[in-house]
């Protein structure tokens, strides 16, 4: 059998998980996935994610991609390896892509959402799905502050101290912040996203609601490029992969 | 100080108890909010809820009342009894009520709602939350199954054999099966419920939907008082109490 490189299309809870990338001593997403999938596929296997996410966090939408010698018939994979998977995984489609494709580096954007319960009492049905915040947000200084984010910039003032990467330059597409009732959601898609970057920004909206600086002045610390000077890394219980986009048709 | 008679509104996750009902050697609603009660007004409380909910059964809305001498005013109650309860059992509201008030006895009537995820692969986010059912069923047969059980009958057909209660008779208000994308809800409001009801009428119509009987034998079925002639109790992750109505004001 020829080598084929198939594109799996899931969805997981990161509750239970120390994030997407395969650590020692803590089980991750890709970890699971990989042992799930070698014993549907009978060799081991390697998989590529769309992006690292970080312990607790969800993807309503993910994308990863594997190569197997298999026979298997690809619309036949996501039942298969979701027998084999644990109900807080799974795998909703498989498409066999070019042997070029790579679920990071073919990657054109994502988007991410944060949701914020803000009630004063908490919401017992979003415990790890949303940060509970009691004290009031207004969601339109929140949207003023997220403004500032959109477009190219150095996001530097808003990556995790101490990770390096070629670059710290991203473009952010849109970043909309809407109420429904007690919910609120932070929607921002970007070409690529710094490690921490969608927690830090959607720490800086939270710090500008509360009045800890105006929202126009997001602008200005994103130009500092200075960690310290935007808001805190909000908790990771809250964020979830929401969208991905492709030049082939994996989604 | 007085006694006072207090109703608390809250809702509750419930996946980690064995139910609303204080038991031995087992986790309960009532036992969890009752010790933490206990600190807030500094003296042994007993809660009477508005009904039994089954191990995994969850309550988005719940009222339980009880009784004290604490000097606490009432609208301070909610967040002093929250920061003592784990995150999955949050009060919401607490009401001073006459000294007759009783949450089960005063209760007029109540909706149960029952999620059935339905699409051929898992959702994640459903899990202990909905019952994943992959075989597709076509919710107006469901409807039609649902119709016969409106009414006032004797429900013996659908209650948990051996459970004994005064009587058997029963007055289902509305029955109403709706389907959002792969989500089916089936909204149910009587006067009361025999145990297991809520779930025995849902298997029930589920066996329609699966052509093992006629949506419009259900009738006959009921009439037959047989438990066996009815469909299985469906799992109880997926079952909500959703709504209460009382006369006083305390929701």
């Amino acid at each position: 059998m020829q080598e084929r490189n198939i594109a799996l299309k899931l969805m997981y809870v990161g509750t239970a998980y120390h994030g997407w990338q395969v650590q020692k001593n803590a089980v991750s997403v890709a970890e699971t996935l990989e042992k799930a999938l070698s014993t549907v596929v009978c060799h081991p296997v390697k998989c590529t994610g769309a992006g690292r996410t970080d312990a607790g966090v969800h993807a309503e939408v993910y994308i990863a991609n594997f190569h197997t010698r298999s026979s298997i018939p690809t619309d036949r994979i996501p039942l298969a390896v979701n027998t084999r998977l644990p109900d807080d995984i799974v795998v909703v489609k498989a498409t066999e892509v070019p042997e070029h494709f790579n679920a990071i580096g073919s990657c054109l954007r994502k988007e991410y959402t944060y949701r914020i319960y803000n009630s004063r009492l908490g919401n017992a049905f979003y415990v790890n799905r949303a940060w509970f915040y009691p004290k009031h947000l207004d969601e339109s200084i929140m949207q003023r502050a997220a403004d500032c984010f959109v477009g190219t910039h150095d996001f530097s003032a808003v990556r995790a101290v101490g990770t390096e990467v070629r670059s710290p330059v991203r473009t952010v597409h849109y970043f909309n912040i809407t109420r429904t009732g007690d919910l609120i959601e932070c929607r921002v898609c970007a070409n690529g996203f710094l490690y921490n970057m969608v927690r830090a920004m959607v720490g800086t909206c939270v710090y500008a609601a509360e009045g800890k600086f105006a929202p126009e002045d997001v602008s200005a610390i994103l130009e500092s490029r200075n960690r310290t000077a935007a808001g805190p890394t909000v908790p990771p219980g809250g964020l979830y992969m929401t969208q991905l986009w492709y030049d082939e048709d994996v989604l």
